[in-house]
């Protein structure tokens, strides 16, 4: 993530960012730097029941990023809301063939925003049209 | 929710179990009372893209509750997440013969707890085994 600069919105769009680009990359220890370290840590994946606690958290991305290939993953239209030293950003994600809604919840430690939470599930129907892509076209070819 | 007593864990999970009070009820006063006034009020109901801003909220929430009668919903199993001022509950739904996992956001403001954002998605498979019935007898029924 670098040094933090400029407005909290900006950093957490950073922080968030990071998350999908250590996502993408099926970078582990990039995603394991982004969770909290102190704060109470949790996750929902898509169609899964809720997991807790930072071991098991990262075990399930363990597991999912373990598999023949990471899966394709682009970060879509992310939206963030602050709450003083907790954020929330909301965003679109295109995994492989589908088009999923994710609600991602930081938390300030140490200076830097953390991921403490993340809850993704299916949107019905197809990606809508106008959504930004923010991740670059580096994997843009997957969304025509 | 009356006078708020208690830790802030007890405050926050009675601010989570009057939200499925005044969903269960269909209770349109009482669920917008429970949004934020002021923080930023987002919502993602099960398959739906985001919703932005406090009306469009509201609205869908007039939408989903104006049927011929109120989807039936019980709120399983709360754990409560605190982040200072900010705390996320993460719970399973029985909504009709549904089972859901909720992600639901509140912030402190004017000393109570508030929703800012909720995210309800599916889980795959039956209800897990062990599941509490944290909202008494009343709709138990459902649940067998």
């Amino acid at each position: 993530m670098g040094e933090p600069l400029g407005s909290d919105e900006a950093q957490v769009l950073d922080a968030n960012e990071a998350f999908y680009d250590a996502f993408a990359d099926g970078d582990l220890d990039a995603l394991d730097a982004l969770w909290a370290e102190r704060a109470s840590v949790a996750c929902i994946h898509p169609g899964w029941d809720a997991l807790y606690g930072r071991e098991e958290v990262m075990a399930s991305w363990r597991a999912i990023l373990s598999g023949e290939r990471a899966p394709e993953v682009v970060c879509l239209d992310p939206t963030v809301h602050l709450y003083g030293d907790t954020a929330v950003v909301i965003c679109g994600e295109a995994i492989d063939e589908h088009f999923l809604i994710a609600t991602n919840v930081f938390v300030r430690e140490d200076g830097e925003w953390r991921l403490c939470h993340h809850q993704a599930g299916p949107v019905s129907g197809q990606r809508p049209e106008g959504r930004l892509r923010r991740r670059g076209q580096r994997k843009a070819g997957m969304l025509n």
